[in-house]
């Protein structure tokens, strides 16, 4: 029984590119646990390349970077996150928690109106 | 100058397919204000097969359609939204302003972490 559910998504664009989305903060997420890019990758099911070049893309973006990493040895030395990505994830987990509080009668609203599929 | 700008984007899924979503809904306003299926696709710069293939999917996902459609003629007779068509743009619109503005200091913390760009 498929029911609807609401997808809620947020990003920070800078001109075209995504300086902060759902991919990136899940990233930052997974970095923060495993203190590792290829760790952080491997939980994603994502390139070790793909993640390096997401972490690039957003230090790049911000005044001051998300992760630091240490260099040395295969694959660099570990990665961590500095302030100012802890920051990114409290802030962006917070918006979309509070969007969805915010709406909770417009959303079932919205919700009620489409089918409940069989499939 | 690109200054960082917030992007949300609101989706009512059923499975895996988009029941209500952003481009369904500007379709609908641009029906609303055209009552026709080939002027709202030609205001929106999209072929009328792709309009007309967004509004039977959505007309299919929803427990009672958003758009009725005159027959007869090329292209059909006019089109006209329902009051559940209406009540799709008000409620999906007002869901978007209101989770900016519950948000409004955190959504300011999380673009000024963002550069602004010269390019």
């Amino acid at each position: 029984m498929l029911r609807p559910a609401l997808n809620l998504r947020i990003r920070v664009m800078l001109g075209e590119h995504i300086a902060i989305g759902p991919g990136k903060v899940a990233l930052l997420e997974a970095l923060r646990d495993t203190h590792s890019i290829s760790a952080a990758a491997r939980s994603l099911g994502m390139s070790y390349r793909r993640a390096w070049l997401l972490v690039d893309e957003m230090n790049s973006a911000l005044r001051s970077p998300a992760v630091t990493s240490a260099t040395g040895g295969q694959h660099g030395g570990g990665s961590e996150l500095t302030e100012v990505g802890l920051e990114i994830i409290r802030l962006y987990r917070r918006v979309e928690e509070q969007a969805l509080a915010a709406n909770r009668d417009d959303i079932q609203q919205l919700l009620h109106l489409v089918r409940v599929s069989a499939a």
